[in-house]
């Protein structure tokens, strides 16, 4: 039980997922939900009706409550568009750029874009790193995933990113390449032990002099096939592979702090995985778009007047 | 019209397809076929009857006519398994470790397993190769495919090699993966000229200092997003970032005579691409399996009767 008075209704609105937050004052979290409402789940293009699940009962109690979304539904294949802010972005830039949906009372966060020679994108990410950085914050941030995205960020602003495939690659050679035909989706995983092993052992062999991802992608079948490695634990060891690619890339030419961002167990992961590259000490501030989503809706002001209507939360 | 006397039936049998060839004296092709039998294609395992679709005319004619195969015929998979022979390997070798089909009249060539720090194994190039390479010859012979082979070959022998999983990466990306978006299976080609730029431009991404795969394999999409890189194009991009870190990776530490053995437009793609690396008069022996047949069953005597049966070809 709380008496806090709702601020702001949040929305974390991927491809996949929709997670809805009801905030209040300072970004505290009062009430949350996750509903598979992605923007690819979601039939006939009715977004309307989405939001109406995720957070109308929220508005009907609280009319006048302001509401952010973040994340592929500010994309073209989204509700409105939202066009990509240039980097440097930060707070002041993301809340600029906010695109309000017509007649809903939303604002959609925008991407962030790299042109030049290392053309890249970002949608979603900017607000887990805005909830992730104090103000005037910097650093390289990690936030592991599908897309995999490697972040500097100097006085509060993104400055700089790449994106790594590796969840995706993880999925697709799982699922669609030779690399997964010795595990099954119902085979129950591997012992712990045998698994953190063959995981260690992947990132190890990337990070090994002159080693290079895309031949030993195949050492996870031929190492199965002349019996030095569980034929459970391959898909363990392919995982670590392709960690430990993303880790040489990313780490190359970085000092400083690093902070992981995003789930827990993923993140976990990507803990051991560094600690085998002789990095230890990353921060690990947990999932932060909600965080990200207050302070980009108070930077724009959508925080401003008084507590939407006058109840508080039972 | 020949009238050379059959000696040999040559089976090159893979995967997805199955290739037939009837070789008279010197291994000169005098018919072949190609049938849809490969191993994953053969119902019930039926490989008895798959042999008998696809020679089993010639064997009526010829009663006795002897009869080789290379490829995914001897894995685990396949009819009878022929055990790898580890490096070096050479004709020697192969011949040595060629496994009879009880009853058939058939022999299956062995894989080649390299064991050690960088385990390894091919079955089917290694005749290949043997076709290709004159006796005691050497030099790097890459074998472009779904499954690339970088092998170095010293005194006509097999002595290290690598894989590189290109056509395989290249086929789940574009079909499973947000790289393959920009492009339906359905849509024309591109132009010639808009192709050949995009995947030159691939492989110099590839090939510039400090270059990694796995962050500009997004860049096939941040391109297009970005306004720099025509959609239709991205799978000719992504396939020249694929082919280019094979070839940084193939010529590491290489110096010396390369033969690209296989398919010929596939191996005029990747002569495309050497050049763009500086590498020049690659030889293009064509598919040598025919060849490789032959000389390994030369070896094994299996080719030392007379002419199986007094009839000639029509």
């Amino acid at each position: 039980m709380t008496d806090d008075a709702p601020r702001l209704i949040a929305l974390d609105w991927g491809t996949s997922s929709l997670r809805s937050y009801l905030l209040g004052d300072g970004g505290a979290v009062l009430d949350t939900r996750r509903l598979p409402l992605g923007i690819m789940q979601v039939e006939g293009g009715d977004f309307a009706g989405a939001f109406a699940k995720a957070a109308g009962d929220w508005r009907a109690r609280w009319p006048g409550l302001p509401a952010i979304a973040a994340g592929m539904i500010g994309s073209a294949q989204g509700w409105v568009e939202a066009p990509y802010a240039p980097v440097p972005a930060g707070l002041d830039e993301l809340a600029r750029g906010l695109v309000p949906v017509p007649g809903a009372g939303l604002h959609i966060v925008p991407g962030v874009v790299q042109r030049g020679d290392a053309p890249n994108v970002m949608r979603g990410e900017e607000t887990q790193i805005a909830g992730a950085l104090p103000e005037g914050g910097g650093g390289l941030l990690v936030l592991p995933g599908t897309h995999s995205k490697w972040v500097e960020v100097a006085e509060g602003r993104i400055r700089r990113f790449d994106t790594y495939m590796t969840g995706e690659l993880f999925a697709v050679l799982r699922r669609h390449s030779i690399l997964g035909r010795f595990v099954r989706e119902e085979d129950p995983p591997p012992p712990d032990d045998v698994a953190r092993e063959a995981f260690a052992r992947g990132v190890a062999a990337l990070r090994a002099e002159g080693a290079s991802l895309s031949p030993l992608l195949f050492s996870a079948r031929a190492l199965v096939l002349t019996g030095g490695l569980p034929p459970e634990a391959s898909l363990d060891y392919l995982s670590g592979l392709l960690i430990g690619d993303e880790l040489r890339g990313g780490l190359a030419g970085h000092a400083g702090s690093i902070a992981l961002i995003g789930d827990a167990a993923l993140c976990a992961r990507y803990e051991t995985a560094l600690a085998i590259f002789g990095v230890a000490g990353a921060g690990m501030p947990g999932d932060t778009a909600a965080a990200g989503l207050w302070r980009i809706a108070e930077r724009a002001g959508l925080t401003r007047g008084p507590a939407a209507g006058a109840e508080t939360l039972p």
